[in-house]
C-alpha cells in the first residue's frame, strides 16, 4: 500500500467546505487534510464552537490560507470551496504550481462566454484564464467520467444543475423529448444552498413558514444545464424556490415526449443510461423520491409520472445540495481522478 | 339596526372549522354561532385545551350535532366543515329544512359526473342529490358573485383550486394563453391542507426537513379547475407538493401566451379583471408574492415573470389555505349572500 | 365623538414595529399613524415587498424620520420601536416637545444603576436622562395600571421579562415562595426576539433543527425582573434559549413554596391576583399552556404543576413575544393611558 | 480474522430500529443483520419507499418476526427495538434460547418495583421476569462498562435518562452537589422521541411553531435516573418539553454546589470522570453545547455555567436521541460486549 494522498481545503468553514472537510477527514485513502479559511487576510473564526468541533473531528486546525503553507507538505490535490471570484484568482496559480484542483464554485464551469457573462469575472491574466476555462472538466461523473479521470482542473457542478442535468440527460440524449415544446424545471432548495453569509433573505424569520420563488428566468446555474444537455436557452424555463429546510433539493421537471410511450419505456431509458452508476437511484412508478430519502447521502434519486396520454412527463429529481450537489460530488470526482472505488469515503 | 344573523358550524374542531369559528365569533353582523363536532355519535373533545380555548373565544361550547338543537334558535345559515361524505348526507336535509348552506367540502363543487367520480359518493336519494348538485353555486366570489348572492347552497372551493383558478381565469378568459400548448401548475401546500386526522404522512418527522410530490395527474381538485376555467383535461398538468409548513399555498404556474406580449400587457389583463376586488392583490414585476405575505389574510396574491421571448409566462399565486382557501372564502361568500361589505369580519 | 388620536411609529420596519403598525392601523380610536424608519440617514427600504405591503395595509408610506414631519400633524403619542441607544437620544427631545412616548426598547426600563450598567448608555445630557429615568413608568398594566394612566413616558417591558414577571408576581407578592431557596426561569424564545438584523446566529441554518442556550446568568432582561418583583439577584437564575420558531416565548419556572400547599390554593392565588384582567388566562391543572395557544394574541397564559410534596412548583408562562411581549402590550398601555377598553384594537 | 457476528433487529421499521439497522449494516464486524417488523401478525410495510430504501441499504428485506427464522442462521445477538410490552414477552424466550439481547425499550431498565409500576407489566411468568430484571445490566457504558462486557441482557437506557445521568453522575458521585437543595432538569426533545405512531400530538401542525411541556413530575424515565444516580425522588424535578425538530435532546440542568467552587474545578471534575471516554465531549466555558453539534453523532456533549457565587450551576447536556439516546448507544454496548473498539461502526 502506497502513501496516503495529501489534500487541502480552501474555504473549510463554509457550508460546503465543512461538509467536505468531514468527508475528507474520514476518507480511507487520504491523510489529514490541510484546512484553510476563505481569506488570507481575515483571521479564521476558530473560536466558534462549530469550527472548533470541525477541527477536532478533522484532527487539525483551520488556518488563514497562504501558498507557503502548502510547500512543506507533499500536497497533490486542492479543493476550493471559495467564492467564484476567489477561485478565479487561486486556480491559475494552483495549476502553475502543479496542483490538481477541484473547484466547487461557479468559476470554471462554463465554456461559452454568453453563459459566463453573468459572473462578471475580472481576470488578471485573461489569456491564462481562457486557457484554463477550456481545460476545465465539468465534474459530473455520470456524464464525464473519462475526462474527469485525466483532468487537472475539475469544475464541480452547481447543486441545481446536478439535479436537473441528471434527470434530463437520459431522455434528451435518447432523443425522446420534444425539445421545441419546451422543458420546465420547477426547483426547490434548502437554505444552505444560499451560503453562510447572513442576509435578510436567509434570516430564520424570513424563511420559516414561507416559500419564495427567485431569479426566475435568470438563475446562474442555467448556463451549466444548457452546456451539459442538448438544450437551447429558449427551450428551457427554470424557476428556483427557497424552501424552509436547511438542506436538500427537489426539481420537479415537466417535459413532453415526442411520441406516446409507456412508463416501462421511460424507466428502461433511465435504467439503461445509469446502469452501474453507484450514486443514481431510479424509482419504479408509482414510487417517487422525497427530499428526505437522499438527505445526507450522495445519491441522486429520480422518479417520474407519465400522463395517460403517454406524452406529458413529470420527473422528480432529489439530491442533498451539500453532498451530491457539492462536497459529495467533489469527493466522487476525486475518487474518479485517482482510480478509487466511486463510493470510497462516501458511505 | 336589525337582528343579528344566527349561524351554525358543523365540524367546528377541524382546522378549517376552527378558523371559521374564530372568524364568525368576531363578525359584526352575527350573533354567537352554534358550534358542533363532526359527528353526532362521538362526544366532542371539549376536554382538549385547544377546543376549550376556541369555545372560550367563541363564547359557546362545541356540542355533538343534532338537527333538533337548531330548532330552538332562528338559524338561517349553516357552515359545514365536514368530510365530503357527511356533507353529502347533511345538505339535502338542511335544504329541506330551509337553511342556506355553505359547504366547505368537495361534496357539491362538481357539475360533471366524470369529475365527481373520484369521490365515489353514495347518495341515499340520487335524484335529490342530482338536483342539489345542479343548484349548488361554486363559491368563488371573484368569478361567480351574482349567483352566490342568490344561492341557497354554496360549494366553497378547494384550496389548491382557488389558487390556480384565480391565477389563470383572467388570461384564459381573455384568450391570451395557448391552451393547446398545455398549462402546468406546480403547487405547494402547508400540512393543514391535509386535515387534522393523524397519519404517517402528517407525522412531524415525515414532513419536517422534507418536500414530497403526491397525487400527480390525479388530484381531486383538478375537476374544479377544469369546470371553472376554459380548460380541458389534456391541456392541464397539476402537481401538488407537501411543504414543511403548517399553512399556506403557492402555485407556480407555467403557460405560453398565444403571441409575444409585454409585462405591462399581462399586468393590465390582471388589473382589469380584478378591478375593485377586495381580496386580490396583483404584484407589479419584478415583485413576486411569497407564502408569508398572504398568510393569515384572505388575500389571493398574484405575480408573474415573462421571458424575454414575451411568451413563456410564470405565474405565482399565493393564498392561506385555511382562509382564502377555506374559512375566509366561506365568510366572504356569506358577506356576498347577505349583501354585506366583502371584507366584513375578515380584516 | 371626538377627533381620532394621531400616533407615530419610529422604527416601523423592525419586527415589533411592523406588528405595532398593523395594530395601530386597525385601532378604532386612531387616525392613520405616521410611519418612520429607524434612521434619519438611511433611506427606508420601501422597495421591499414586505414594507410595501405593510404601507399599503396601513394606508401610508414609511419615511425617514425627522422631527419636522411631526409638526404639521397634531401628533400626541409616539411609539419608539428603535434600538435602545436611539431611544435614549429621541426620548428627551420627544418629552421636551410635549409628546407622550411609549418606548419599546430597554432604554428606560431600569431604575437602578447596577441594572442599567449592561446597556452602557452614553447620554448627551445625563441630568435630563436621569430625570426621565425616574419619571418613566414600567408599562406592565397588570401591575402598574394607575401609574401608566398618567404617564408621559412608558417603558414597554421586555418580552422575557413580561413572561417571567406575570408568572411570579402573584406568588411572590403573596409571600408564598421560599425566595432564599432560589427561583429558576428556563425560558425559550422564537427568533424574532433576536431582532431583524441578519447575523450568524439568526441564519436559518443555524436555528433550524437546533436549540441553544445563551447569556446564561447575564441576560439584560434580568434587571427588569428584579426591579418589578420582590426578588434579589442571588435568588434568581435565568437561562434563555433560542427556539427554532419565528415567534413565541415559554418560560418554565421552578420555585419552592414556603409551606406545603394544594393545587387549588395556588390556582386561587393566581385567579385572585388577575381577577378582571383582560389579557391573562390561568389554566386549571392539569392543563398547561403551549406556545401555540397564545400565538398571535395579546394573552399571557399561565399554568402550573405542583409536586406531591406540595412545595415544588413548576410554572409555565407563554406569550407571543411580538404582542404581549412588545407591540400588543404597547397598544394595551396606550389604551390604559387614554382610558379606552383594554382590548381595543387587540381582538 | 474470525467469522462475522450475526445479529438480528426486531422492530426494524421504527425510528430507533431504522437508525440501528443503518448502523449495523455498515458495522465492519457484522454480517448482514436479519431484519424483522415489530409484530409477527401484521405484514411488514415493505411497500413503503422508506422501508424499501432501508432494506436496499441493509442488503436484506424486513420480514415478519418468528423465532423459527433465527434457527437457520447462527444468530448470537438480538436487538429489540420493540414496545416495552413486547420486549417483556420476547426477552425471556430469547434468553432461554441462549441469545444475548440488547433491548432498547424500557422493559428491563428498572430494578426497583416502585419505578417499574408505571409500566404496568403483565408477565406470563413473573418469576423468570423477576430473575431477568435482576440480571439485566443498564447499558450506559460510561458508568457500567464492566458489567456490560459480560452481560447476557442489556437494558439500553432511555434517551432523556442518558442526557441527564451523564451530566449529573460526575458531580453527584464526587459529592459536590447539594442534593437536599434539589436538582432540576428542564429537558427538551425532538419529536422522534415520541415514536412513529401517528397521533394528534405528533401531527406536524401540532408541533411546528410550538413548544409544550408534558408529563411534569411523572415521566417514565425518572426511575432510571434515580436508580443510576445517587439521588432520591424528592430531590429531583424533571420537566420534558416537545421541540419542533425531528431529533435531538437538550437537558438544561440546575444544581447547587455544596461549597463555592470555580469553573475550573467543575471542568476538572468532568474531565477526570470522563477521561478516555470516546463518546463524551466536555465543553470549556464559556462554550456551550447546542443540539446541532451532537446531531447524527453518538456524542454526549456537556457544558456548564457557574454563577458568580460559585454555587448555582447550570449544566447543558445534548445528545441525538436516536443515537446516543437509542441506536448508537446500543451499538456502543455491543462493541463493549464483544471487546471491539467503542467507536467501531459509529464514526
Amino acid at each position: 500500500m502506497g502513501a496516503k494522498l495529501q489534500t487541502v481545503v480552501v474555504g473549510a468553514t463554509g457550508y460546503a467546505g465543512m461538509e467536505l472537510t468531514r468527508l475528507l477527514a474520514r476518507h480511507p485513502q487520504l491523510s489529514t487534510p490541510l484546512l484553510f479559511g476563505r481569506d488570507g487576510e481575515r483571521p479564521v473564526q476558530n473560536e466558534t464552537a462549530e469550527v472548533a468541533l470541525l477541527a477536532h473531528e478533522a484532527g487539525t486546525a483551520v488556518e488563514p490560507f497562504s501558498w507557503s503553507k502548502l510547500g512543506a507538505r507533499k500536497v497533490e490535490l486542492l479543493f476550493l470551496a471559495t467564492p467564484h471570484e476567489l477561485s478565479r484568482t487561486l486556480v491559475p496559480e494552483a495549476i502553475e504550481r502543479k496542483y490538481r484542483v477541484i473547484d466547487l464554485s461557479g468559476a470554471w464551469r462554463l465554456k461559452q462566454e454568453q453563459h459566463r457573462a453573468v459572473y462578471e469575472f475580472h481576470d488578471p491574466d485573461p489569456e491564462i484564464a481562457g486557457e484554463l476555462t477550456n481545460q476545465a472538466v465539468y465534474g459530473l461523473p455520470e456524464l464525464n467520467r473519462e475526462q474527469i479521470a485525466g483532468a487537472r482542473l475539475i469544475a464541480n457542478p452547481g447543486c441545481y444543475a446536478t439535479s436537473v442535468i441528471l434527470a434530463l440527460a437520459p431522455l434528451l440524449r435518447a432523443g425522446l423529448v420534444d425539445r421545441e415544446h419546451g422543458i420546465i424545471s420547477d426547483s426547490k432548495s434548502g437554505v444552505s444552498g444560499a451560503g453562510k453569509e447572513p442576509s435578510p433573505r436567509t434570516h430564520f424569520v424570513s424563511v420559516a413558514d414561507n416559500l419564495s420563488a427567485y431569479s426566475v428566468f435568470c438563475h446562474r446555474h442555467v448556463g451549466e444545464m444548457l452546456e451539459q444537455l442538448p438544450l437551447e436557452l429558449g427551450e428551457f424555463t427554470f424557476t428556483p424556490h427557497l424552501l424552509p429546510i436547511p438542506r436538500g433539493i427537489m426539481s420537479t421537471i415537466y417535459a413532453r415526449l415526442r411520441r406516446p410511450s409507456t412508463p416501462a419505456e421511460v424507466e428502461i431509458c433511465f435504467r439503461d443510461f445509469y446502469r452501474g452508476q453507484r450514486w443514481m437511484r431510479i424509482f419504479p412508478p408509482p414510487q417517487l423520491p422525497q427530499i428526505q430519502f437522499s438527505l445526507r447521502t450522495n445519491y441522486c434519486d429520480i422518479g417520474f409520472c407519465l400522463a395517460d396520454d403517454g406524452q406529458r412527463l413529470v420527473l422528480i429529481s432529489c439530491i442533498d445540495n451539500l453532498l451530491k450537489g457539492a462536497a459529495g460530488q467533489a469527493v466522487q470526482n476525486m475518487n474518479v481522478m485517482y482510480g478509487w472505488k466511486e463510493d470510497e469515503g462516501l458511505n
